[in-house]
């Protein structure tokens, strides 16, 4: 099956070989090195020079926000959740279960967060935090969230800057700095893994504001973590599967990795323009590692996919006001112009502009000098 | 390496090979059919009729307990805890994070919980809870729960009995029948897969007593599960390998299991004892999973553990008040008696009477008609 979904997304080689490494004690020597390798790579991913401002969870991407909230801020603290999309939206239900008091700022949906408007409101109100999407699955678009820190940063004493980037980083490149706080990610995404870890890493700022005490918080306690810890028994294989991972993102370098997915975006935008499909966010909020088409009237959504699905593609559908007209299609992780075209290949024929849409892909395609992943070689 | 630990357990070779099924769309058909297919198996293994009643969690057992906990219980709900050892005691911990409130039972390390001792204290308290471990990890000891289970069964409105069995289930059968409401399990002990899954399973009820609203309340809120759903990104490669596990469970059967079981612990209680270790709970409360065995002060736990490791053998070492002068023996899972040969023979030069030590064990596995796991052919 070939799958361009905003995750999960294909397992390389190197990875699936390192998820077979067999069992061992997750308190013993031979974890402790794969551990210690895994923390330090993220640290250096995310920005940090430091082991103690990261942690792996045995959870999805969504226990990772549940685990930023409990640990960053108590009952009653006032934040402010930019809602871009669905995914905006859940990590304002992940505060509000959370007992915060949550003051929401809904966007139309395709659209970016605007930095200055969110400046406006932190201006008027006293807010523990910002907690906003860097990349909007749901919506396809990304937000400008290290313009927002940079402007935050010259607060006297700005609210922490929470960001789920589940679906962002490290496809597209973030960091705990500059305003930055806290970033979220999962391993099943950019990270090339399959689901069950999720990330995050601390500034300095927020690893100070993590809380000493919090009622209701026992599993996702970071504490042990900052600590090196490993407090419940780690998703072993995952762990393993992270550690081959990472080694295949700092081959690439982040800014390769960058460019190979607005190049693959940008090919997938050409393809539904040309076909006669809605590229429905605009280029200079285009995200890299998603893209939502809109189809015409004339094609049923969950049709289109069924039909997809039975010549071996996956693509994911719309969700939330998007629901009945919307395809999204995923380019993240290990997936290159091949598995692309693979793709762009079994949809065409169901466009109103087969040819065309081909053509407008190649053109881009034709490009020279673009990034490839390395993703066969045994490590 | 050889693993006799108390989990994570080998991997058996269906399930190896089920953990590389590609990704594929977690909420697309070919997925759905692999999700009906564990949460049947996983209802059938606990004893409830229904999917409805069970529950697979992106988490560690750890964040089942908390589900568990976060489910069943609101702030201030006064519930006993059975502290038999440090995973009763965590059980507890789990319990006070979310404001429970936490009457301990603390037990004597290396004895079982006597129900007619519980049925008093619920007698003399308005419980809405009893919390208990069924197989404690840290002493080896197995808890009657059945036993308290058909006690508490006879009371007019008895308190909810939910069962800590992440070392039991389904090594030990356990059903949430005749008095037992929760049964909280992880993948990486008797369910033979690596580590990264909780599940939970629902006596009728418990299904009826879980929280519509609760506080604090989110990542773990069961509801979504229990309609069918999973409302995070699943641990997806761990699932395609429980699916495998439980064919092969289902294979060997409840009985034989157990069995098997059973013999292997008596071979490393038969060649502990001879070989001059002290074997530190009786037989009537005796581990089938794991078994902790008190080193002579001649020995040194922790060098004794380096030294096998070297040797290509891991055991895992004391836990809490046993934690100077005690090794403990897994043997969980798909563990054969070639297995524990292979790790007895490599223990046995360092005990102090190392041939009565083999002698004893032999003796114990030349017992005729013993089960033995199918784990190699592909499925």
């Amino acid at each position: 099956m070939h799958l361009l979904l905003p995750g999960p997304t294909p397992i390389p080689k190197p990875v699936e070989q390192a998820l077979l490494a067999a069992m061992t004690d997750h308190r013993g020597g031979a974890f402790e090195t794969v551990q210690n390798r895994v923390l330090n790579g993220l640290a250096v991913l995310l920005g940090t020079d430091s082991q103690e401002h990261v942690a792996v969870l045995p959870a999805s991407g969504t226990g990772g926000l549940e685990a930023a909230v409990q640990n960053l801020f108590h009952p009653n603290d006032r934040v402010l959740v930019v809602e871009s999309g669905l995914f905006g939206r859940r990590f304002g239900e992940v505060a509000k279960a959370q007992q915060l008091k949550v003051d929401r700022m809904e966007l139309t949906w395709g659209e970016a967060l605007r930095p200055q408007a969110i400046m406006e409101r932190i201006g008027a109100a006293p807010y523990r935090g910002v907690l906003v999407t860097h990349n909007e699955t749901s919506t396809g678009v990304l937000n400008p969230i290290e313009e927002l820190g940079g402007l935050m940063n010259q607060l006297p004493d700005p609210p922490l800057l929470v960001v789920d980037s589940i679906s962002g980083v490290p496809a597209i490149p973030l960091t705990v700095q500059n305003g930055i706080d806290v970033i979220v990610a999962a391993s099943q995404k950019g990270f090339m893994c399959p689901p069950g870890l999720a990330m995050i890493a601390l500034s300095d700022r927020a690893r100070s504001a993590v809380l000493v005490e919090r009622a209701g918080r026992f599993y996702f306690d970071l504490w042990p973590y900052l600590k090196g810890q490993l407090p419940y028994t780690p998703a072993i294989s995952l762990w393993y599967g992270l550690d081959a991972a990472l080694q295949l993102l700092q081959q690439e370098g982040a800014e390769a990795r960058l460019k190979r997915h607005q190049w693959l975006r940008d090919m997938v935008r050409a393809f539904g323009e040309a076909g006669g499909l809605e590229v429905l966010v605009p280029d200079h909020w285009a995200s890299p590692t998603v893209t939502a088409l809109g189809l015409p009237s004339s094609m049923n959504p969950s049709q289109f996919r069924r039909h997809l699905e039975q010549k071996g593609l996956q693509i994911a559908g719309g969700l939330g006001e998007w629901h009945h007209r919307v395809i999204r299609v995923g380019h993240v992780g290990a997936i290159d112009v091949g598995d692309l075209w693979a793709g762009l290949g079994l949809m065409a024929p169901y466009l109103p502009h087969p040819q065309q849409s081909l053509e407008a892909a190649m053109r881009v395609a034709s490009i020279a000098d673009q990034p490839r992943l390395e993703r066969e070689e045994a490590l």
